[in-house]
């Protein structure tokens, strides 16, 4: 391999096409060491309040290089030492000019932690995100609260309900997934420092034995880094469903944007609106109207990958051996960072067409025109029996035109003016002005559907309350 | 069909074989046409306190004869109408002499309430069973607190722990799962009366259009059926990803507890203990001696069918169109039910283990007295320098003889008396006696663990404490 | 198990509601028995003819009996002796009167290889009906050869095509799965008598320790049953991953059909198509003209089912466990049998689908109308170029008009009439009958598909010539 | 982000840390650059001979430079076009000095052809590997040919069989794996040249109608980048069922292996042999001894991650909408180069284990003296008797001894001394030296184990044979 092509090494293409830097900065080689190294400086400081010999400079020795990160001068190390570990304490010692870090931890005391910070952090840039994209959805909702749309069942015109109601509908999914998310960081525990295999033998020799200063240290270490509570009976790893657990929950928040964005395509194929243009963005020459849902398709392709890595970490689940080994070591590299950069890159699309998307009313409004007299038969008999009409005469009336027009609509393809048909059957009594009258009333047919959006508008502002940052927060450019 | 036929029907062979009685009752053809009863006459109670007309006498018929299912009946009439759950209503309503149930309903007013009944009824049972597992989980680590126990990483002997303590790390990850199967049986929202698309058109019609009187409809529903809360603006349907959530919450859990019989089956084929046996079951006459750890592989078996449905039910998420569709149909008939029968079956067999398991503390002993002195040449170390050895003399000493006797151990294939070899080097000045007097101080090297156990029995008579059912529960026989 | 729940037993909803009799007769209980009694005698026959002590008599008294299959009888043994292959030995030599079956073998000499005959004949008849959809593919390309369709791409009309091509290239789909099916079918190896570990010994032991008659044996009854090559190194089972790339194939033949299904149920939406009505089927009484594709959403509901499966036996290959353990019987027992009758359904529908399916000509070539001018402008500006008029003159002007009439499209939600603004605009000089001749010249769009039609028809003929009982093959009634 | 930051783009793990130069160099940007510039130049050739006005000095010039790839170039220009293959086609014709690449191409013409390309040659790098690994395993089973080993079920003693036998079991496995990618290898076909919505306008078009010279064309292609066949009917897209079908060959052959390394994990635990070390490894200084089956565990990791891309484009497959889309496009810049990564990885980490792994004889003959009395019981019966002694009498006290002494090595936890039992027992009539003399007698044991390992090494030998650079491919150094 020539030095240039081990200067371009491949990139994690869902990092660079799709990730945000808030994402990356958590899982990049760089941002990695910054967390390992506030860990490591966690410890000192919390082995230091309990006794342990470190001195302050030290700590503040540390502190003042920690981010002074060398991937080369690291990667030289490891060259040497061949322990990744090793390689990245002796830098940091040597950076500090001390060496008191990593005092009677495994490698796993470091690693497991780390990656659980990594995650827990993770989770908290996703739950910001998804609340946006929750207001971001109660927003256009609200936009859209009256709009009348021909509800469809199987594909196919069922009866009205409101375009905001539609929204609501997904955002109802939506809500799902984010109360299911902002439950597991509240509960996500740590493994914390148990050693070897988990009996913290090694803090507990450090501490001549004491119990007692061997949980303050976990304590401090967990109050420090955020998190609630620790696990109290690991082995050398946490248990893995705990990570499966993460991920299945990553997909059901991406599945819940997902099933939004494969009804915006369905729209879209039928003209009723757009998930809009980026600015810059150029169509095709050749077909200048062709306006695609190119951001709604990748949205369910982010989808479909996270179910993949749904499938990995639910393998590794119920497969620990013993105290623990490292059949999982190289999944957990692939699909931990992978499931979060995709559903990453997912929520920033998400936003992205929430922001851009643009309704073509007169288009929706056409196609209730066309469907309306169809859904509204109900009413309509409702109305003829009111004006005289006996019941089983103008149900067989209705029932007649009905099935001539969708016959008529078929082998004419074009409009088959069900209103015309049935203004001319004396049976029913409805002239054409009456029953235009009838269909104009879109409040009779939408039911609570607008009130709906209000209950769903209310919801979010309650659940996204507090959420820093999540009002205001703005999608990155999508390539 | 002919009669011939009904009679050799092809048995689902989860439910037949691995499920309880308690399960079956709930997803069998005749335990949810008994829960569609109830949720029916919950309907019409609902109605009649809000106004509607229907008689008193008539809810009572109902009730009387709820219980009358005739199966072969509802077929008939199925045959004729060609619509299952017109054939229902007929025939409950036949059953009464009234027909007064499913106003205002439609199909999926019906069908998803009672599914959602029965998923949730069914959390309930493996909440119950899973907090049974615990509580045996608990019992068994508490009798083994402190039995030592060669503890391994990679499969390969690492340090000690107990087995207790190995049982409680195992009990650890069951508690995760157990943590979320609470709050998702919690959070459970049902979908409610909102009519074709979820507008609720059909039932504001019938109540003159009062959102008041169907919202108190709605919340008298609930309340019957035990419902916290219900989603407020679905489509037809309540988003697929609860299902979703709903199984793979099983596989954790189900995963949970096969990471426990791996370790099992591992254990086993070192002959340090064995799952059981059932009473009157017979090995193989070949091999008296061979004692299987089937259940534990079957554990391990039920964890894998439950990764299938997570991949059915992940793949409908995101999927839906519109207001909805049944392409989830025919998935939902298959893997709600057959992911509840595998978890049922699973917690049945995994209760048996947990009660029938045998340890073999002799043979776990000598497993130790190999493995301990390789273990332990830290501690030795530290001894030969307190008694007066140079560090890096005994280090070195201690590194040739734990090399020579992993050595010796590979190629002569047995014991390589490790502690015989350091007995006798002068640079240690560690006789016999005292070697075994620090090999014999378990306490010495398990840590914590026993102390972690304490912990997790405490939690789990926090977590099961008064959960009905769960401490004297008994698994049935299996097959 | 009382009588009561044995009549009540709760069935197999694939195969009770979706398979038909040819799947059911392999994997029913009674199925089955009767594949292993066949698997018996031909064991029987084999070693009779190399020489062990058989009474021709023996034999024949079996091959009476093989059909009396009490299932009750059986069930009754095994609740006696505990051990299922036992008690269906003992009642089949009850039935006959001899005891010469299952000489030398163990219990998975018996059931692996009964198991084997099961998958292979399942993917016969599978084979078959895939052909058979095949020839429906074709039939109906061939009907729409040169129907002018517009084709999609992102859900957007893109290209003109035909109906007869668009359902070619879902048959191209469906070749390659058969491909795939065709080659496993030829190449599936059996395991064969290998015995407990797979060491023959058992055998060997029978035959006096000649490895020749041992080789004999099995090649005869390989060629008794069917296959044409068995394992030769397996160890207590065949390598399971031989299970995952059945299940396999047959997810990748269901998919082929799904991407036929959520095409017809896209084309349903917009009113181009139905799937077709079964004889007898009500459509709602509400809404009389509403034709739901709901055959076609089973058959994607069918595809995702085999999903579940593929991870299913995904999951237990690469798990082998030494000569081999049972963890992956359950697994097998659900997923094998269920995969099956899956894929079976699936094509039922399919074949039903493709038999019933009707075709909205006149909405098809509505669709054109709206579409084909934007479609078209490449030709257009080929035709005005060839008339005289500046091609970047022509280019500009038609872009202005496709531009302005999408807008119009979109803000006025019906027709926007292109053809009528390019004829009306002198730069092109083309008036409306020149642009609506060369609009009507449907041969100039559509390019190749009507050949790629005639390829494909040519290609089904010649990979099904020879497949007994395809052409004829009609689908059941679905439920 | 600052610009080192930007310098250091994330990498790809799969590819960084495990895959191999031959992938890499196939699927890194500069890599499908390269294939794409042969590709335009083979479509260029084509459309020279068969008439178009294409100058052999332009092709020429194209030749000249098409190893000048610079991404930082190309990217510039992407920024500039917003347009991918616009930025790439500018770049190779500015650096031509021409414009006669991509014409009459779309996008899809390029991209589905070159991806496919790259499948196709990966899986000629997996084969190669595939065939050099089980040249490894044949070597390693012929060197254990007939070292008798414990073989086991349910990891439980059952019954012998030799080392070479159990390797040659696993090769089984892989040639299974291996004999259905040579089948994909051969039959994989290529989209090919069909324009924007596969009806092949635009050639035709290009052309002048000629459908001999688009086919001409098409065929001259596939000769010239090594295809067979070509899809005949496609949309946009080939349909992706068949990348499913690549990616589940994949996970069948890397679950081959991960059966093997199981087992190995298994062994190693058990002290029976290593998976060897690396030159320059250094094991951990507090545990000398110690020698973790982590490549093995990384064997089973690569599998695991193989499942989660199964998944993925299992997900895929069935989905498409009309002519195609691009909701499986993120997806497969996923798991196409991913999928081929890992099992890249994994033949890599599979070959290194073949060639370093170190059997531990003495510790297998260890464990076969204390396993074989009881694995022998059958056999000793039958010399009792052949001694004298009475069938019943012998088979009562053989059974008493083998329970005792089973129950003694429970509860004593060492060696139950079982010959000695029966040695000691008058009723068998057999003494210690007879019983050593039968247990010695290994052949007697292993049926037809060794016979099988020359079926193995025959077989390997005949699929390899012709396999170029598989015999003599040694993996590169793991990290």
């Amino acid at each position: 391999m020539s030095q240039e092509t081990v200067a371009a090494a491949i990139p994690n293409v869902l990092a660079e096409r799709y990730a945000s830097p808030a994402l990356k900065d958590i899982w990049s080689p760089a941002g990695r060491i910054g967390i390992e190294r506030d860990y490591w400086i966690a410890v000192m400081k919390g082995q230091r309040t309990l006794g342990l010999k470190i001195p302050a400079e030290a700590i503040t020795a540390y502190e003042k290089v920690k981010s002074q990160i060398d991937l080369a001068a690291i990667d030289a190390r490891e060259r040497k030492t061949l322990h990744d570990v090793k390689a990245r304490i002796e830098e940091f010692s040597g950076l500090a000019g001390h060496e008191f870090i990593h005092l009677g931890l495994t490698s796993r005391d470091l690693t497991e932690n780390v990656e659980q910070l990594q995650i827990h952090r993770s989770l908290g840039v996703v739950k910001m995100k998804a609340a946006a994209a929750l207001i971001g959805l109660a927003k256009q909702a609200k936009t859209h609260r009256d709009v009348m749309l021909t509800g469809r069942t199987h594909n196919v015109a069922a009866q009205p309900t409101t375009l905001g109601k539609r929204l609501a509908m997904f955002g109802q999914e939506v809500l799902g997934a984010y109360a299911r998310l902002v439950e597991l960081i509240e509960r996500y525990p740590v493994r914390g420092l148990k050693g070897a295999v988990g009996t913290q033998l090694d803090q507990l020799t450090l501490f001549g034995g004491s119990a007692a200063k061997v949980d303050k240290l976990e304590k401090a270490i967990l109050k420090h880094l955020g998190f609630k509570q620790a696990l109290f009976a690991v082995g050398q790893v946490y248990p893995r469903s705990l990570d499966f657990e993460v991920v299945s929950a990553l997909h059901q928040l991406g599945a819940s944007a997902a099933s939004f964005a494969t009804t915006l395509r369905l729209m879209a194929g039928q003209g009723l609106l757009t998930e809009g243009f980026q600015a810059g963005q150029v169509g095709s020459s050749a077909m200048p109207h062709k306006v695609n849902a190119r951001n709604c398709e990748r949205i369910c392709g982010f989808s479909t990958i996270l179910s993949g890595y749904v499938t990995m970490t639910g393998a590794l689940s119920g497969h620990q051996w013993n105290e623990g080994d490292v059949s999982c070591s190289v999944v957990r590299r692939v699909a931990l960072p992978d499931a979060f950069y995709a559903i990453d890159g997912l929520l920033e699309t998400f936003l992205t067409v929430l922001k851009q998307m643009d309704v073509f009313t007169a288009a929706i409004a056409a196609e209730n025109t066309r469907n309306l007299p169809f859904l509204a038969t109900t009413t309509i008999l409702m109305e003829a029996v009111k004006g005289g009409a006996g019941r089983e005469t103008a149900h067989e009336a209705i029932k007649e035109h009905a099935l001539a027009a969708a016959k008529a609509m078929r082998s004419g393809g074009g409009d088959a003016d069900l209103v015309g048909r049935l203004a001319g059957d004396a049976r029913l009594g409805l002239g054409r002005p009456k029953l235009e009258k009838i269909l104009s009333e879109g409040s009779r047919f939408v039911g609570a559907a607008p009130q709906q959006v209000d209950t769903f508008v209310g919801e979010v502002a309650r659940v996204t309350k507090g959420v820093k940052g999540a009002s205001a927060y703005q999608p990155g450019k999508l390539l």
